[in-house]
């Protein structure tokens, strides 16, 4: 039996179209999946709202927007996300926030960069206030991700749950929440109470194992639950204490996993949720 | 003109012997140097005892200590290296707290190892218990290290400032304090907020740079101050607000730095310290 709250993330099954991920879920019981825009516009956005709807799936999360510390602060393309997430009924859009100005996602930083942190985060702040009641507007619910710290130079300058919810709790819970994904959060000391912190703010929960020793890229250090070193228990308790009753998301960036046959990767995913998350 | 605070950490120039190491710091008018275990246990300690002493050199530390998850806490060898520090009147002895316990440093983990990341951290604490009088009858100050989340699993279960506060804020100052290094700390949303509560309790400040991308090995990401995406000025007069006075020591893991003229890498090291810290 699948899990009720199980979602594929489809970067999960990255070789799968966004037809056969929607066919995959059906294949095997899964009533929920996480989108991501490239598959999206691919797909083109209404006949991908209509997939979804037809196939009986719940979307349980849009990725992603954000990137919002570059000089424009990505509004345009944010608005967008935000469009995208309305028209596919998306529980939330995941907000991955930006490095410092000048460095790319997984590259190094081009001339000109900017060292200022403080700035890149006062500019994440200012944008979500001009976002958020573009959101509001179209009932979208805006996810704040916290990334793992090593990825704060180049992907979000948003490192931890705590930072995260100082933001948040500016506005109203159902405009903007938090993700709580475990590879980036599991180390943190705080994590078991801000999560209780967090209560009704918990827009996702995203599950993953976080491997040791990382691979080359370190982007692609997630694992199935229980090929890596977390304890999941303690945290799914304190996200279901919290109050937390949506999908549960399997998101997982590896390239084994990438290479190997998507069905079988499916029917690992559910087991394993099954053993770790219950 | 050298900067007066200025320590070199002897793993910066790694292919130097520890008698190269010092030659090399007289010869470059640097007056501190911070000492590795295992180069001091291969000279001799009485022998490199004398030898900085008759070089003039303050040893700025110790590295390291710690590593007290393991089912003994280490207390065996952590009290030899109190004595070491001792014998070597070391400013602090640092300790790296140590990881899950069964899995290795850089390694994966082992069969039977643990995912009880609160339990590793209750055993960290123990282990501070049973050294902190130690340390404290031979005049030896004890200073955790934060490290950076990455290491979590393998190095360090102490990830943040405020975390090591927490466990050194039940000694006296004196007998157990903190290392500020800006490599694991930087990310930090709460460090200056730390660094300010950390106050007399900074028994070192080591700097470095944070290297996009990371290379493979996540352990060489250092570089030297200027090559990497640190701003040192905010952590630097932070550290200098909260009363720190002592030596500020370089300490870069980087396989190119290791593989360069160690006379060239400190001629630089000095000019870069110059540039960005002061």
């Amino acid at each position: 039996m699948t899990p009720a709250r199980l979602s594929l993330n489809q970067w999960t099954t990255r070789r799968w179209s966004l037809r056969e991920a929607v066919d995959g879920c059906v294949r095997h019981d899964i009533h929920a999946i996480g989108l991501w825009r490239e598959a999206v516009a691919e797909h083109g956005l209404a006949a991908t709202a209509k997939l979804v709807t037809d196939a009986g799936l719940r979307v349980s999360s849009l990725c992603r927007g954000g990137f919002l510390t570059g000089p424009d602060l990505g509004l345009k393309d944010n608005r967008a996300a935000i469009d995208e997430a309305a028209a596919l009924n998306a529980a939330c859009l995941v907000l991955v926030v930006g490095g410092l100005p000048g460095i790319s996602p997984g590259g190094g930083p081009r001339p000109g960069f900017s060292r200022d942190l403080a700035e890149a985060r006062v500019r994440v702040a200012e944008a979500l206030a001009l976002l958020a009641p573009y959101a509001a507007e179209r009932g979208v619910r805006l996810a704040l991700e916290p990334l793992h710290p090593m990825y704060c130079a180049d992907r979000a300058v948003l490192s931890t749950l705590g930072q995260a919810l100082d933001l948040a709790e500016r506005y109203p819970a159902e405009q903007v929440g938090v993700v709580v994904d475990t590879f980036h959060v599991w180390w943190d000391p705080e994590v078991l109470t801000q999560i209780e912190r967090a209560g009704e703010r918990i827009a996702s929960y995203q599950v993953s194992d976080f491997l040791v020793p990382l691979p080359a890229d370190t982007l692609l250090g997630r694992g199935l639950m229980g090929d890596g070193v977390i304890d999941f228990g303690p945290l799914t308790a304190a996200v279901d204490a919290a109050g937390y009753r949506g999908d549960i998301e399997v998101e997982i960036f590896n390239a084994d996993i990438w290479a190997a046959d998507p069905d079988e990767v499916v029917a690992t995913m559910k087991r394993r949720f099954a053993a770790t998350i219950g």
